[in-house]
C-alpha cells in the first residue's frame, strides 16, 4: 500500500505554506506494509528517533529487574518515557523518583527549558529562581537513566555522554530492538544533551511493532519488559505526554488499543497492539505543527482510528490558525490518499 | 537560470529535517531571469505576500502626499513598512506617529504577541499589565493605516476590514504594483488582523524589481514615492526588523545596495537597485529557520551578495542548533545548485 501525505496550511483562500508528510508501517515481522513514497520508498528514509525512542531506552532499566525492585508504578514507569509538559504533577514524578534513588535536579545533565504546561509556565514566569531541569520534558527519562546507572554501579556523572557505559547500552538496545546494526546508525547529541539515534523510519516502525506485539502477547523476558513498559504508557497517557497534547490524545482516542509517542522534528510512533503493526510519521522539515492533522488523517486512512475515534481529535485533525487577536484565519489540513498494491515502492 | 535550494537540519551525524525553498528572480520590465524549478516553475506558486507587502501598503499614504504632510522622517516611514522587533526604540516611533495623529495604541486593530527584542520582552514579562498592541510586529504599518484613513477622511473605526475604503485601496496597489488583475487575488486575513495578499513568487518579485528600479531611477509620481519609501527602509535597516534579524542584516551587509523585507511563513523579498531585478524566497513549509541559509546561498549564487558580504551573515548562513543546555549539537546548511539554461522552466 502506497501512501501520501500533505498538510497544507489555509489562510482563508489562500494555501500558504505546505507540509511533505513521510511515513512506514511494518508488521512485527518486518515486512514493510505500506509507506509514502515520492521517489522510491521514503521508508528506507533515515532521521532522528529523538524522544520516541524512549520506551526503549527505558527497556535495560526494566529488563534488567531494577524498576521491580525499586517497586516503580505504572505512572513512574510513563514518565520515564514521557515527553511531558512539565505540569506540577509530572515534576512531582520525576522528584519522586529522584529522592528514592538519591539524586537531586542537579543530577540531571538536562538543561532547562519552558514547561509547555500553562499554569508551570506562569510558576516560571513569576518566579525565575523557580526554573530547574525538572521542567526538561525529558527529565523522567534522565531520572530512569541516573536510576540504571545506580543500580548498575555505574558513575552517575557524565552517564549522557556517549563513551558511558550506559549511552553504549543505549545504543545496542535501540539497535537491537529496532533490528539495524549499532555501527551503522549515525549518531547525535538531542535537546536534553545525550546521544540520539538516526534510523531509517522502517526501522523505528519496525521497533514500535515489536513492542505492540510484545504488548498484546508478553514473551520472553525482553518481550516481557517492553509488555510493562507499553501497557504502563497505555495505561498513563497523560503521564506519558500531556493534556492536549498529540500523543495523550492519540492514546485517549484509542481507549486502550494503541501507543503512541511523538518526538522532536516532527515525529509520532505508533504501536498498535492488535494487529502488532507499528506505524512512523515523519514531517520532512521536522515541524510538529502538521503531525497531528498528517497522523489522524493516515491512522484513519491505515483503519487504526475508526471515525468515531477521530472526533475527540478535531483540534489536532484541524488546527485552527489565529491572529494576534485571537480571530481564527484559517486552519491546517491533511490530504491522504492510499493507492492499494503489491509493490509498496510502486 | 534554474536554481534548486534545500536547507538540511543536521544533527550530529543525522541530517535530521529538511526544508524546501523556492525562488523566482524577475526584472522590472517582469522578465523571469531565475526560478526554481522541482515540477514547472515554481515562480508561479501562490502563497501570502505577508508583511513583504508592506512597503506596497504604504505608498498610497507617501504618494498622496501625507507623508510630506506630516512630515515623515525616515525613521517614521521606515517604521510604517516595517516587523519590527518591538524594541523600545520601535515602539517610541510608533507612538510618536500616533500622538502626532491624534490616535492611541487602543486605536489599533492588530492584538498583541510577545515582542522579539530580549529587552522588551523582560519588560513585559515583568509587568504583564505592560503588555500592549505597540509591540506588535505590524503596529507600525497600523499605525501608517490609521494616518491615511484620516489623511482621508475615512473612518478609523473597522480600517481593518476587507470592505474599508482603506484596505480596498491596499488590494488595488499591491495589484498594480506586482502587475497582477485584482479580481485574480486571493485574500486571507493576516496575523494583525488586516487583508492579506495571496500572489505568484514572481509577481512578489516583480513588485520588487519595480521598487528596485525606482529606488534607482526615480521616474514618475508613483515611482518617486516608491523610490522614498525604498530608500528610508535602506537608510533605517534595524528600524525595518531589528537588531540581529536577518532583513536588517542582509541590509546592513549590502551597505545601501540592498533593501531586504521578511514575511511570516518563510517569506523573503529582496531588491536589488543597482541591476533592478526583484528576487522572491519561500520556503515551502512556512519555517522561518531554513530562510537565513537559503536566503544567503541563494544572493551568493544570484552576485547580490559577494562573498566578503557574507561574513557578516554567518549567523544567519549557518544558525548552530543548541540542545538545552545551551551545547551547539547541530546546524542549519543550504544546498543550492544553479543551472544556466535559456528557459527556466527546463
Amino acid at each position: 500500500m502506497r501512501l501520501q501525505a500533505e498538510v497544507l496550511v489555509l489562510r482563508g483562500a489562500i494555501a500558504e505554506s505546505r507540509h511533505r508528510v513521510q511515513c512506514a508501517v511494518v508488521d512485527a515481522a518486518g515486512s514493510l506494509l505500506a509507506a509514502s513514497a515520492e521517489s522510491g520508498s521514503d521508508a528506507a528514509r533515515v532521521t532522528s528517533f529523538r524522544s520516541a525512542a524512549k520506551p526503549f531506552q527505558l527497556l535495560p532499566f526494566v529488563e534488567r529487574g531494577h524498576a521491580d525492585r525499586l517497586g516503580c508504578s505504572d505512572a513512574e514507569l510513563a514518565i520515564m518515557a514521557a515527553s511531558h509538559s512539565g505540569s506540577r504533577a509530572h515534576l512531582a514524578l520525576v522528584r519522586g523518583l529522584l529522592e528514592r534513588i538519591g539524586c537531586t535536579a542537579g543530577d540531571l545533565a538536562c538543561g532547562y527549558h519552558d514547561p509547555m504546561d500553562a499554569e508551570s509556565l506562569t510558576d516560571v514566569q513569576r518566579d525565575p529562581g523557580a526554573k530547574s531541569r525538572l521542567y526538561n520534558n525529558c527529565s523522567g527519562k534522565h531520572a530512569g537513566m541516573l536510576a540504571l546507572a545506580k543500580a548498575e554501579g555505574w558513575p552517575t556523572a557524565g552517564y549522557e555522554r556517549r563513551e558511558h557505559p550506559l549511552q553504549q547500552l543505549m545504543l545496542r538496545t535501540v539497535a537491537e530492538c529496532c533490528v539495524v546494526p549499532a555501527a551503522t546508525i549515525p549518531l547525535g547529541v538531542d535537546g536534553c544533551s545525550v546521544p540520539v539515534f538516526g534510523l531509517p523510519l522502517a526501522a523505528m516502525a519496525l521497533g514500535y511493532a515489536r513492542l505492540a506485539a510484545a504488548m498484546a502477547r508478553g514473551g520472553e523476558a525482553r518481550a516481557q519488559a517492553l509488555q510493562r513498559i507499553g501497557r504502563a504508557m497505555v495505561a498513563e497517557p497523560v503521564t506519558v505526554e500531556g493534556e492536549g497534547r498529540l500523543a495523550t490524545d492519540i492514546m485517549l482516542a484509542g481507549r486502550g488499543r494503541l501507543l503512541a509517542k511523538s518526538g522532536a522534528e516532527g515525529l509520532l510512533l505508533v504501536a498498535e497492539p492488535g494487529t502488532g503493526r507499528g506505524i512512523a510519521i515523519k514531517c520532512e522539515d521536522g515541524a510538529m505543527r502538521a503531525v497531528g492533522p498528517a497522523a489522524v488523517e493516515l491512522l484513519l486512512a491505515l483503519g487504526t482510528l475508526e471515525p468515531r475515534d477521530a472526533d475527540s481529535l478535531n483540534l489536532h485533525r484541524r488546527p485552527p490558525v489565529h491572529d494576534a487577536a485571537g480571530h481564527p484565519v484559517g486552519l491546517l489540513e491533511a490530504r491522504v490518499s492510499v493507492v492499494v498494491s503489491d509493490d509498496v515502492r510502486a
